[in-house]
């Protein structure tokens, strides 16, 4: 499929612009367009303007709510217990991680779990919300189910991604993952590729290993058994009960602590979301001098990235990297749009009668 | 090897008289000798009695330090930072998650760092000391460095552990696991028993997989490259470098925030241990109420207990269950000492002049 490169800018412009004519502010229409150009400019097309469609999709059919009311029920100086009343996910998103942001500020950590939230985009970028104000970041959000349990074969977790964030130079840290050992996204790829994908992804309707995309991804439409395997793949040998854990950890942050759906109730219920999130963020100043922890922090990355490569090997990264670099290469020369996310949002600004010809350079 | 089973309180009494010859107090010498014990009542051997000699050995060659005073350095009402000052871990552990745990009683979360710790056995210890409490219990350290980053040959990290514990019926969850693919214990296994390691454990020298554990144990001895992988295993596939980006962000919770040695430093200067760990207690009572979120979670893992097994499978697992059951039996049963176990702790009591016969039932 063809792909097209266009400025950054013009296409945050254009994204804010729908936004609005589905009835936001400005504000919150910058917002939303944030976080899915950010997703974008990061590489990380599957939550970038990709999506847009489906949000607008999820305004019409009422999974997102236009005038949702995001409330606090619960608060402490150290904590708050959001309700985001099906709000758009990215707008629940970034009140929940300023309130954290400001408790951490005034007591050193800022612990906010929130329920009834729509899919957010990618983890990271609340996580970096908060290393961009100098503090550590945290995010998890439970989601729709499509991971399956070591030794079981009905998805009852979701994708259920972490993301950890710190100041350091050059690049910020961030490490944004799903823990399931691929996003369903990946899938979509070797769906379009007509691919088989490698042992150890993923599991069909018996809950042996499949290497067929497409009967994994029946497994999801049909809601059968079957699904994506955790980090470290079947059984135990390579640590699938590890990341089945740490998937059931977010899950125990996110949708036991809000007290919310759990990911096998995610969109299983009236199509509504209503997945769980946390967003946390710690002042390390509590511990020592800021600048000191940063710089004693990106001395230690530097020391990975320069450790002895495996033979064949050119590099070795830290979790932030990629996206960094990819950033200012995109910055420079444009996001990369496939063909058919092109004639999505070009069909949306028919219905909302924009001409889209000057947002396309 | 011959195997034999003992009563654990009487096996208790026998390492609580040895620490206090070492020149423990009573109230310390429980201490050091629970921590032991209960991780043979959950079968996790490595970290049990089998270890005792090499605490012993610590303090004979002055890498732990008898009369270490740790002090904290630096507090707010929901943090600390400890300088453990060489102490025994279990001390230094015990005295860092009763502050946290503290902390959290009456800020909702106690959030503790310590520097300049020795081995402190099990961290899942250490976060359940937290959920016996009715809160939620994270411990995490760093260690003597074994584990490569993806793409790279030279162990720069440690086994890395990560333990969350939360109240839960009809078990408590525990999720007490190395964020290496395995521990350097179950390498030793595979030496004893002369059999290859699986793909993707471990690489050698040259970075490429091994699957000799003595190449392997070889690399850690004679200091050169090679090491065990992260969860995930070899490259990204499965997952690698999500495994390493959660060792990393242990790395980032203890050596980083505690301003101590990274795992790449830890043992590596004058005999010295000088690992750093995190003690986090959160009160779930912030954001609810707390038998109402105990349940809810106790029923999302039955949940998951109950759901469809895989084809050719009984039974799944929620993390903690294992442990419990095995703990169940080993009281009833008596805990299995290898012979070799045996001996050691034979040799210690003549040294100490104790008889150690009327501990071994």
């Amino acid at each position: 499929m063809e792909k097209k490169r266009f400025d950054y800018r013009k296409l945050k412009e254009l994204a804010t612009l729908i936004f609005q004519k589905c009835g936001y502010s400005q504000q919150d229409s910058e917002t939303i367009a944030d976080v899915l150009i950010t997703a974008d400019l990061y590489g990380i097309t599957s939550h970038g303007l990709q999506r847009l469609n489906l949000y607008v999709y999820g305004l019409d059919i009422g999974r997102i709510k236009l005038h949702a009311k995001p409330r606090i029920i619960r608060e402490t100086p150290v904590s708050a217990l959001l309700d985001a009343d099906d709000a758009m996910g990215q707008i629940s998103g970034v009140q929940s991680m300023k309130l954290a942001i400001e408790k951490a500020k005034h007591a050193g950590i800022g612990f906010v779990v929130t329920r009834n939230n729509n899919h957010f985009g990618i983890a990271g970028y609340y996580a970096e919300m908060a290393s961009k104000e100098e503090l550590l970041g945290i995010c998890m959000t439970n989601s729709e189910a499509l991971m399956v349990p070591t030794f079981g074969k009905r998805a009852m977790l979701g994708s259920n991604p972490i993301a950890v964030s710190m100041p350091s130079d050059p690049y910020p840290f961030l490490l944004d993952m799903a823990t399931a050992v691929v996003p369903r996204g990946k899938l979509e790829v070797y769906m379009k590729d007509k691919k088989p994908i490698p042992e150890g992804w993923a599991v069909g309707p018996e809950g042996k290993i499949s290497t067929d995309p497409f009967e994994v991804n029946e497994c999801f439409v049909k809601k059968t058994c079957g699904g994506i395997l955790p980090i470290g793949g079947l059984g135990e040998t390579l640590g699938g009960h590890k990341g089945y854990g740490i998937a059931l950890a977010v899950e125990l942050f996110t949708g036991i602590l809000a007290q919310g759906y759990t990911s096998d109730m995610v969109r299983k219920v009236h199509h509504v979301d209503r997945s769980c999130a946390t967003f946390i963020a710690i002042d390390y100043g509590m511990f020592g001098n800021k600048n000191e922890i940063k710089a004693y922090f990106s001395s230690y990355l530097q020391k990975l990235r320069d450790s002895d490569k495996a033979e064949g090997q050119a590099r070795i990264y830290t979790h932030g990297e990629k996206e960094y670099l990819h950033r200012l290469e995109a910055e420079k020369n444009g996001i990369v749009l496939q063909e058919k996310t092109i004639e999505e949002i070009v069909s949306i600004c028919k219905r909302f009668q924009i001409s889209p010809a000057g947002y396309f350079q």
